[in-house]
């Protein structure tokens, strides 16, 4: 099954210099306007946030990790607590990812076969198995609003070999995905892989496309490639997904990047990077990364970002995290990450309302961050 | 200077049948319905909520620790960031202790004499010197509604002779600690020490209680001693203590000591332990601990405590919580944190009505964790 009927992508506005485009996307649990960003909920938790503060930085939809979830607390205690929706208190859309990005990234591997990959968890080593069918088990038992057809996603400095045959094992794996989805209430979405052979891209995208899903997404760009490279696949792979579904780029990423992808047409994205960086006492600004234990905010009364309209810059200064952050209060962590999500949804706001207003380019060309926009 | 000015303590009623009474502390930053718990903010933040979750937790007054924030982030940058309420958003009342306790219980400890104490820090091993006038200077940039005369504070455990020596010194420092106080917008309040000797605290009381302060802590009972022996001591020493001033039992507590201690007729009450347990797994319910790692609770889909009116209980599981808690997430500690204050605050609003209605003999004789609530 493919669970077309359950989502809704509607495109209202290509921008008129470039291929971004807004639209919005309506799904069991809520509409999300695209382009949108999805902050990361590996374990059933954005880390360090409530769902309401969630709410609060303009998030809409999050993605949460099929494999973490498999492993803790085990997708059937998700399932008879009424899926993840409920267990976790996010009554927005969810996607869940199919599991094999984390069994090839995280995991040991045992074996891989056409049937499918042995492993051992990353928690406690004990040996775990996952097929296609096993993980949309897995993620009908979530419950998620869209969830990924299983695939195999090597590095992307692998051989051209192993990446030709993760095409073909990844093609062979969607087709059973589709078999074994058994919920007409969330969407399957096909992944295309390939790594940056353009070429074998072009053999993904066409076969994953022969399906017929209801969205598309783009893998393996995260691992290992230089933004240069990364872009320049998106780029050169957008135009082959269906125009009318949303485009999804897995694991992406750095607000330039994200601003980028967006210009090649791209409609969905998740990254850790708000989150994690904000752990790690960094925060976004438009003028920079604030390094927030640094000694020159010491006696910085002003907010981290003037003008931004999260709680954090409306409550607190750049002093007092700097305090929080240099004696690793839990208040840090949860403050900055509330700024940090504002800061990405204010982004992607800010991408949709360019392209309404067909200033994508003008957009573009003016977000910068250290590192070219451009491609070429 | 004592500050009187800024307080009005009224007595609204006392119980029929025991000592308790409720009634209303008016101080420049708000209102406080005593009984109250303070959760303690050691650092400038009670460790894993924000403000607005503290005020929705019931929590209408906080402590603040003047020895930790006079070494990070220094009471200058507190003082120049318009004082504490400001630099950590804290619009309600704050009371600071005195940086006795801490000094006595963290540093490592130089030289003690009647002029101060030198000690290194615990964080750096710096030297550091604190006197009654630095201790009151550094609590006046701090700017909290009310601050402590510098005490010294031995181990309950200590020879006698040196307990009584502490008094005296106590007495002289209470005596320098009104001299330097320049502010009148900050209530100055006595401690009363003594250890576990009757006579010393009896000494303590007529010595601290001739100076005239708008209210009065007993301090260094929650230092190694027994439940048994901190309600003796609190007991004995309660009734000695102005009536119609403020009591302010320091470090307690567990949440039968405070029941006990209310009905001794005191009003005050902070303790780190509805936070620090809330991290350490740890939540408390009206049937006893629950500890939140536990496996029996890995499929209990109910709230921590049914019925309560936190945020966590109106919004996740039990399993949810566990789940969190296993995988060290730190949204466990933040929702922990927020059912444990608000179990606190509902102790103290429901010992309130008890006292009001002339039931406290009956609530305190229903209130059990596990050991005797009476003394003797």
């Amino acid at each position: 099954m493919l669970g077309s009927a359950s989502l809704q992508f509607s495109l209202h506005h290509v921008d008129a210099s470039s291929s971004a485009r807004s639209g919005l996307l309506k799904v069991p649990h809520g509409i999300v306007e695209t382009p949108a960003f999805m902050p990361v909920g590996t374990q059933g938790t954005v880390k360090a946030v409530t769902p309401r503060e969630l709410a609060e930085s303009g998030t809409s939809i999050i993605l949460a990790n099929t494999y973490h979830l498999a492993l803790r607390p085990g997708s059937d205690i998700v399932r008879d607590a009424g899926g993840l929706h409920r267990f976790m208190a996010w009554d927005g859309p969810i996607l869940t990812d199919s599991g094999g990005f984390q069994v090839f990234s995280l995991a040991t591997l045992n074996k891989i076969d056409d049937e499918g990959v042995s492993f051992r968890s990353h928690i406690d080593g004990s040996s775990m198995h996952l097929t296609p069918e096993r993980s949309i088990e897995i993620q009908n038992d979530l419950s998620a609003d869209i969830i990924m057809a299983f695939d195999q996603c090597p590095p992307a400095t692998a051989d051209r070999s192993i990446i030709a045959e993760a095409v073909a094992r990844t093609a062979r794996w969607a087709e059973r995905s589709v078999a074994a989805h058994g919920r007409d209430d969330q969407a399957l979405f096909g992944i295309v892989q390939g790594g940056l052979h353009e070429d074998l891209r072009f053999l993904s995208a066409g076969q994953i496309t022969a399906l017929g899903f209801p969205g598309y997404a783009i893998g393996g760009v995260s691992l290992g490639e230089t933004p240069l490279e990364m872009r320049r696949v998106v780029r050169a792979v957008a135009p082959l997904l269906p125009f009318e579904k949303p485009r999804y780029v897995m694991g992406v990423g750095r607000p330039s990047d994200i601003v980028h992808m967006v210009g090649s047409g791209m409609d969905l994205f998740d990254c850790v990077m708000p989150t994690r960086h904000a752990r790690n006492a960094s925060l976004f600004t438009r003028s920079g990364l604030l390094k927030m234990r640094n000694f020159s905010l010491a006696r910085d009364y002003r907010p981290v970002e003037p003008g931004c309209p999260c709680y954090t810059c409306r409550t607190f200064s750049r002093a007092y995290l700097r305090h929080l952050y240099s004696r690793n209060e839990m208040l840090a962590g949860i403050l900055g990450t509330i700024h940090n999500l504002t800061f990405f949804q204010g982004l992607m706001s800010d991408l949709r309302e360019a392209i309404r207003t067909d200033r994508y380019a003008e957009f573009g060309a003016s977000y910068r961050e250290g590192e070219p926009l451009e491609v070429d």
